[in-house]
């Protein structure tokens, strides 16, 4: 049985993707994609996603060069799920930290504080615009 | 600043939560909440959601016992993503695996294997229906 048939795709033909970094666990971001996109990240072993916002393919990486190789495909009981281990080459943020998830709740609750520091700053990768 | 005027719920209120065993670094689950059910999660220290099926809060472990105690909550760049650490009880998965992520997909990429052993039966979690 192929995996796809085990995916559910949302109403608008979606699936979140958790991306992981494999050697250490760090939860880097989470993207959507669409079939073609989890085709495209398979076939190239890339991470490819699909933009909401744009409404296009995007490969992670394809500006900054902070590519993600793919290690493992997994989903969850539910089959709307998919998480995805990687090798991430620089930052995986497009704010330049290590991960997207780079700020926290302090222990109220109410506040946040940032957790990581920053590798880069988006000028760096980007250019500035 | 309060955290929250930096998260995006979507269109219907919700947010998707990324669950990670804070001890492992295992990705336990993803679920969704609603701004009530993260005030939820924050006031009592324990994971509570919406569930989009049944139109309704759950807490995590209301009918297993697996409870997830928060250790953390960080939120991704977009703020249209949350993350967080807890300690689990048990398996986290209804299927009595610790992940719901228990299933990968071979090298090949069309067909999936079983990745981890199964902790429980859902019986035995849940008791004969």
């Amino acid at each position: 049985m192929s995996f796809f048939d085990k995916l559910k795709f949302d109403a608008s033909g979606l699936i979140p993707a958790i991306i992981q970094e494999q050697s250490t666990g760090c939860v880097l971001m989470m993207a959507w994609m669409n079939r073609e996109s989890l085709v495209q990240t398979i076939e190239s072993g890339k991470t490819h996603f699909w933009s909401r916002s744009r409404q296009r393919f995007w490969m992670k990486g394809e500006s900054s060069g902070h590519t993600q190789t793919v290690k493992d495909i997994s989903f969850d009981c539910d089959g709307d799920t998919l998480l995805i281990q990687v090798e991430q080459i620089g930052a995986a943020c497009h704010e330049g930290y290590q991960s997207c998830f780079f700020r926290s709740t302090t222990k109220a609750g109410s506040d946040f504080k940032v957790t990581e520091p920053q590798l880069e700053t988006p000028e760096n990768i980007y250019g500035k615009k």
